[in-house]
């Protein structure tokens, strides 16, 4: 049923990208509501959902594509994000950004790793007192 | 050490890439001795022999950048065997190409799937009687 | 329904693209079913058949992304097949390699064109007796 | 001639762009007089200028490769406000950010369509009392 | 004067790139005049005869550029063929694709080399008796 | 010796990109002091100061990649300070930039040019009394 990809896609992203999530969705309801409705119903309620990989498995694919296609930065800290909470350390976020050099490039390295520092930064301030 | 570093780089190569990786920098070497130096003491000598991320983690990282990236076929392949080598299973290697569809659009991700074909069907081949 | 996506997209397909995009879809069928099945429900079932831009508009707006990335001829190829179907003239398809000139520089126009004379010439050889 | 060139190549970019494109060309002849040239000559003076397709068809393959090229945002907003003022309305233009998720990945589509819901809201400020 | 941007790329063309690029544009012409002339003109016309940089130095840069590219092997070739033409060592071209390594990635680096290498092995077969 | 790599490294990064070269290393030691060793140790200890090409023609190269690719901004702007401290002059950097309309296309040339022109009136602000 289509209602049950949707469903299954919304629950999916919340689990795996928390506020951050919710609110890139919010945002691209606001300008195209079907675009926001194939977001969740394809990647996360055809896609994500799948098992096979774990999620962190697909967060470090996701991750690794988003740093080297280099031209996606919002989707890109979106992603550091839900990599952190479904598993992956701040450690091993960076390590796939020194292996990007090596496919894609110093500069998309360090673009993906000044992205992911954004993120920690945000998560620290967050959760300071 | 220089020294070190290419010899732990060429030990980690064939421990992950096997034939595939010997013949690759074999034609390398032919081309250009310095730049298959540089491929054995960076990628594998300092990046793949770091830790921090499995080797399988490391190349579910660099399927899903290859495959993105749509214009490295023959790197694409050596790294599915790779990837086959260090603990994916066949099912893990055609997850990171569907999950691509999302990140870098179908085509990048048919044409992932029909490398990896390829190197199942060698693969299959290689171990018949 | 999952199942009236399929259908829909699945006729649509066949009606775009013809005998090229069956054989594509049994290639991929053996390489990965799945992804052969959410290629024939995402991209056709959901996006190519809801109307608002005409099928010719949709294949220039695919012929152009296809020779900007420069990184999938077999796609490319099969679009060109697909244009002509639904309505572009040869002389149209080689104003789009044309203008990707400006956007993507010349190389990726001239293999652009490169590409649509060979599917120029398989359906001039088709057709003659 | 070279004056026939750019003259024709300035009146068909005023009728294309109007003041956005005036207003970029005078930026970059600031920074170089020769690149304003030249993109007044070719892209305009010959290609846009050439027929075959209409305008609109144009400004619909422009807006497919640079969203899916992903690298050129600024150059993306230019066109939506041309492919607004030469007849595509703001439903076509979602559909084409929409069509770009297949062929480019989502992360592609989502940057296209928040660069054009940033050209809606500027024209809906611009025309508001 | 059209015509004198014309005949002067096309000497500007055949003294760069020789009986290679002569080939191209052939090829070129037949699948579309039109795409052949503004190839001729445009880059080679305009560009290429601006001085300001030496011929060697602007073919140092296309080899940079469609290196990193990585998605246009035939014109890649093309230019190694031009820059050996006028005045780049072998060295100096497969430093370029070292240096490529850095920016793109060692893919795009060893797809460069191995192009190159391509081109000095027909240069040898040629120039042997 | 690996520390000999890196104190190469260093000094070349330091005569080629002076002030700007440390303050991003600075910042990428902040956020991942292994990536910044490794951009100091491959990039400059063993690459740039490799010889064969001048420093002049190793920042055309660069200047020509990270324009095509067009996914880089930050570091294409400290490439342009590096060309100019190494010798380049403005129009040369302004007639890279309009090559690359040849090949990456018109929106890559001009984001370039933009670029460019930023760091130009940066030095002319520093060296105004």
């Amino acid at each position: 049923m289509e209602s049950e990809r949707y469903t299954r896609g919304w629950e999916t992203l919340k689990g795996i990208s928390g506020q951050t999530g919710e609110r890139v969705i919010a945002a691209l309801r606001d300008a195209s509501p079907e675009l926001a409705r194939y977001t969740i119903e394809f990647p996360y309620g055809d896609v994500y959902s799948r098992g096979v990989l774990s999620l962190k498995e697909r967060e470090i694919a996701t991750l690794a594509a988003l740093t080297a296609l280099g031209n996606a930065q919002p989707q890109l800290k979106a992603h550091v994000h839900s990599a952190l909470n479904v598993g992956c350390t701040r450690e091993e976020v960076e390590e796939i950004m020194i292996q990007m050099a090596v496919y894609a490039g110093f500069p998309a390295a360090l673009n993906g790793m000044f992205a992911a520092k954004e993120v920690f930064d945000e998560r620290d301030k967050a959760e300071s007192p």
